[in-house]
């Protein structure tokens, strides 16, 4: 039997970054997808629980079953999960984002949402972004390594509480491969004031992000600073081990 | 110079669970709050790039500036640092919670998102969470905790890239606080149908988390379900470090 993959994405489901995923794995894989209706960029790992979710088929072809749906990305995995129960996922994707969701952005990413939802709901997961944010991002130097990857992932066994966040460096063509470590990097001047014609202040969020340790070559944000593909293994178990005897001694004196 | 907090929750200003931290801490330290304008549960770290913030002054008393702003928990934490940029927080505290943030619920908590992005932003934080979701739970149990997690939190000097979840359990009384990991859990049965009275169906997000290791008594969810206080000292830097190695062959053969 050919292997079952579930999609979804945060740049919603007519992204070009999913239309272009959906055609590298489809050879491979039969695939249901389950995007949001629109962008959520952004969206993390939030949920939708205060509001009813809907959503739609709007194609449906041999092998290939695509939804759009009122949700979140954690919202339409849990969605794609739920409402089409028969047969279990042997990887769920989440991207292509048109994006870097390398370093800490992991953090705020609907992308690694996707990725993050498959692997707490047992599965294999695997997030690929790119580092273009652009509509019209070319993402034709990545059809090389989408499906190797996705069966990789599929087969890698990854240890139970782990995905894979793949980030694609913006070049025409990269020097290869790197397993990377999470670059600490941190947002600033992230606030921009504007007023409104009518007056009245508002504000969008921007800012840059600074890597605050530049000359370390083992982290994400190096590799794809210098054109290789970046692969950051991802745990969910955010235990803080070392501190756990640390702060015993502080917390604990009331017992 | 009195101690200077930045908090934010994400239950919206007028939570309940909000006040009753408000009045816990400021005794203890100036606080600067900058909270969502209505409810946004299960945010998790999500943050509004597409369309404009806007924040307004609600309260205003010595030692004590209270703001609601349009976004999310997270976009509060960075509206709250950028602009008011002149004092640099000794903590960020986000909370009380109505609602349990143990285990694998932290990646979908707006409480946490708060604590995550204090963390990342390089101040110590700390997020607290009381495992009743009701509006008129009762918070008096946490009162000798409170602000003495906080001042000790403050002055901890935790590694950078790591932040507390306090999780308080339902409980007339607590035997004793515990430094735990992280229980894995699984959230299942998440979707229930319904249909609209004109017809057409909708989903509620509800479900039931599985304790997957119910045995394990170092776990925030064994401590809570015998009444502990549960500390579960996170970390943000989520690289998987284990599988750097292990996966290098599995991902590198092109090169």
């Amino acid at each position: 039997m050919r292997p079952y993959f579930i999609l979804s994405n945060d740049d919603g489901v007519s992204a070009p970054g999913l239309q272009f995923l959906i055609e590298a794995l489809r050879p491979h894989a039969d695939l249901l997808v389950m995007a949001p209706d629109g962008p959520r960029s952004g969206f993390g790992c939030s949920i939708t629980s205060s509001r009813p979710l809907t959503y739609r088929r709007v194609r449906e072809e041999e092998g290939l079953t695509v939804c759009a749906c009122s949700g979140t990305p954690t919202d339409c995995v849990k969605m794609a999960l739920n409402l089409f129960p028969d047969r279990k996922p042997d990887l769920i994707v989440g991207g292509i984002n048109h994006g870097d969701n390398s370093s800490v952005n992991a953090h705020y990413s609907g992308t690694m949402g996707v990725a993050i939802e498959g692997a707490l709901q047992g599965y294999p997961s695997i997030a690929f972004s790119l580092c273009d944010h652009r509509a019209d991002a070319d993402f034709s130097p990545l059809l090389p390594y989408l499906a190797d990857f996705a069966l990789k992932t599929m087969k890698a066994k990854l240890p139970p509480f782990t995905c894979l966040n793949v980030n694609f460096p913006l070049a025409p063509e990269f020097r290869g491969v790197r397993l990377c470590r999470m670059a600490h990097t941190r947002w600033q001047r992230e606030v921009e004031r504007r007023t409104h014609p009518w007056g009245g202040e508002y504000f969008w969020l921007v800012g840059e992000s600074v890597n605050l340790e530049p000359e370390a070559d083992d982290t994400d944000r190096w590799a794809l600073a210098h054109d290789f593909v970046a692969i950051t293994p991802t745990q969910l178990d955010v235990t803080a081990t070392e501190l756990l005897t640390q702060l015993k001694d502080v917390f604990t004196d009331r017992q």
